[in-house]
């Protein structure tokens, strides 16, 4: 009883799509009307929306309002249809895409696998400072921050308190910094009413950045504001700091050591290994540097768009961030289309729509064109993105009243745990690293 | 830097409470007011509003539109703390309840710890067909139907399909009757226009049940009206049949093979070992039987509320539902005051509330009193006290909005599957035993 989308498949190109992120699906939407048949695969049945992963993480959102099932987004489209599957290898000559249980012959083929987390060669850094990709990152991490001060209330000895107390997110760039200003405010806000045992002052957020300033690809201007508003959130800023150790007692900056149950990981990236296995040219971070069509050297028709690819313009990499994905996505298919056509590619042309980074309640920062702003304003811009990119009509109902609720109550309501509540494999009463004593702090970061 | 919740702590009765489900939470509340201090342990650090899990099941609700944190609902009782803890034993001589790293001294315990799934001592089973207790029960069992439809859409083999494509629920309780009938109708709806390569009147929805009808605490009437209801959605309903074997190939009914790649366990209820565990007299499911007054036997400072509870009344044991838990809670927490006060306890006295059990989209049966009531106006009245009951302003909004979605939409809002997608532990191509052929059906279950 298997129907086969078209009854003239063989006539067709088949146009094999590899992921769907942005770059996949903006790819498979451009190609709704072209003399094609789609197979988009992915691993995971759901299309995420990273940019509001870190409010998963931090219980402000519940996973279903940022993910929506890939089916659903291509149900209405006859020329696609949806696999979930995991892609174990390309051959590019015979012009195969190899799943665990089938092969998949394609005309064209669009990869768009993306990035993960890199720990820069330290694998096992993992363990103890987890990264934010995918909605289990998010509520991994959701469930060490919560168990944290669920620790913390139950803590006997006021020497481990800090410790308990102690939050370090490693890497300042947009994500590190959403998670940093996150964390200080459920912890002053939130929690503060919630638990009894503990002096909610202790709570500590430390932000470790290795480049001498927040948000590094930004405008100075705009790295200067947004570490203001993360101090005057009770976060400690620590930029020009490399970190040189992560274990179960904490992080370890040189010499200095900050003594922390939890660390989050939002620093290096490394692109899908897919990216490499091609054996064309990669850059560092085994990212495929793509022709100016977005197609790979040497095979005209095999195309990368996303986090995937390594474009430059004007001397500088295309950044990792969703317009990109989105606008190479559509780009890589409309180059599919011209082949399919027997029409020449195009280049790609990256148009910045400007940066935005939120950091907390009514703060953040961007730049749109030549125009930078900061605080309220940047925030309602930041707000009216991303709700009108969330796809679904459901989910942006959902992700607002989340919001409202939480600008207005101060509270997060989605503060569950799964899973059993994490505990780090050390004993209380011995770790392995005493925990530093508490310097003296200023007495700006914890204003209430 | 620890703060005691009460500075007079030592002079005032400690009442601890195991357990944050309807009946410890009922008890908390109803001593808020009462001259002790409470301590509520829970190893899960949010109460689960059950009722609905099943909804969570079938991908209609978040997790977290039916979960709420413990803390936060105590939040404002200044009598009462919280813990996250997995108690471990409890010593009644001492009067001391063993947390794994604290032992914590009580005047007056209630263990309100309630029941998992029982395999009828066929642990063997659980692998095969999970049961619905808990949150991550609820995901997974979403994500074995989910996986079944990605699996079928996949099948190459057409022999293979109708295994892939056949549920079996064992239990017609009412969890086993709303899983069963919201199975029939997210086939029939919401997959049949997502999915493209298979045939969706394939799909099989058989709900088993060993009593000779569906539902067997309720009234006949209401019986004979649910089973004709899930007949209408196209549930093959099979009483008076005795599961003997449940493995990766499917369910045996005695001789009887029913292949099947996702089986569901509603059926078998076992009290939480730590009533087992104090030593006093308990029915077969482990319950312990109580006091008048809900005390333990022997023991009159130790309560016990909720499914953990055998308490009979004119002969018939109370049932394992949230109103009776609600009501035992509060009977326990008021004769913990009594007993503080130095007054006499008062017997527990069971009010039939009624009984509702939905079927599906406008279907439903019900009981309250002598009045029997089924179909759309039974579903709105369902509707209604489950809302009424959800703890927490936004989490009945969010309720509201999902179900609304659903009504309008035909469509299920939280579909994503999280972790991998499953796979049950077979080969596709050698099941452990051969497909039963597919029995000529009769028309009427497949009805679009």
């Amino acid at each position: 009883m298997r129907v086969d989308p078209t009854p003239s498949a063989a006539a067709v190109p088949h146009v094999v799509i590899v992921g769907g992120g942005f770059a996949g699906l903006a790819a498979a939407r451009q190609l709704r009307r072209a003399p094609v048949r789609i197979t988009l695969v992915d691993r995971r049945n759901h299309h995420l929306f990273q940019p509001l992963l870190y409010q998963v993480a931090t219980a402000a959102l519940n996973p279903g309002d940022i993910a929506y099932p890939i089916r659903s987004v291509l149900r209405s489209q006859q020329n696609a249809r949806t696999i979930l599957g995991r892609v174990t290898g390309i051959d590019l000559r015979q012009r195969q895409v190899q799943l665990a249980d089938e092969v998949m012959p394609f005309d064209y083929l669009l990869l768009a696998t993306g990035a993960t987390h890199s720990y820069f060669g330290q694998d096992g850094w993992e363990a103890w400072a987890p990264g934010l990709k995918t909605i289990e990152d998010a509520l991994e991490i959701r469930r060490r921050v919560l168990s944290a001060f669920e620790a913390a209330e139950r803590q006997t000895d006021p020497a481990m308190l800090p410790a308990t107390l102690t939050f370090v997110v490693v890497g300042a760039g947009p994500t590190g910094v959403e998670l940093a200003g996150a964390l200080s405010e459920i912890g002053r806000q939130t929690v503060a009413k919630d638990f009894r045992s503990f002096d909610p002052r202790l709570l500590r957020v430390v932000l470790v950045e290795g480049a001498d300033r927040v948000l590094p690809p930004y405008a100075a201007r705009l790295s200067a504001k947004a570490e203001q508003q993360l101090r005057r959130l009770g976060v400690e800023v620590r930029t020009g700091a490399k970190v040189t150790r992560i274990d179960a007692s904490g992080v370890w900056l040189g010499d200095e050591h900050i003594a922390a149950r939890t660390v989050l990981w939002a620093a290096g990236v490394a692109a899908s290994p897919l990216g490499a296995s091609l054996g064309v040219p990669t850059d560092r971070a085994g990212r495929v540097k793509v022709q100016p069509d977005l197609s790979v050297p040497g095979h005209p028709n095999v195309f990368i768009a996303g986090d995937l690819m390594h474009f430059e313009q004007q001397g500088l990499a295309v950044p990792g961030v969703a317009p990109a994905a989105l606008q190479a996505g559509r780009a890589a298919a409309r180059n599919i289309a011209a082949r399919v056509a027997g029409a020449a590619t195009r280049p790609f042309r990256y148009r910045d729509k400007g940066s935005l980074a939120t950091i907390g309640r009514a703060k953040a920062v961007g730049q749109i064109g030549r125009v930078q702003f900061t605080g309220f304003f940047a925030w309602w811009v930041w707000w009216i993105v991303h709700i009108a990119y969330l796809i679904g009509f459901r989910n942006r109902i959902a992700v607002m009243m989340g919001w409202a609720w939480q600008y207005f109550a101060f509270a997060r309501g989605a503060r569950l745990i799964t899973g059993r509540a994490w505990e780090p494999g050390r004993a209380p009463e011995a770790p392995a690293v005493p925990p530093v004593p508490q310097a003296p702090r200023t007495p700006e970061p914890m204003l209430r």
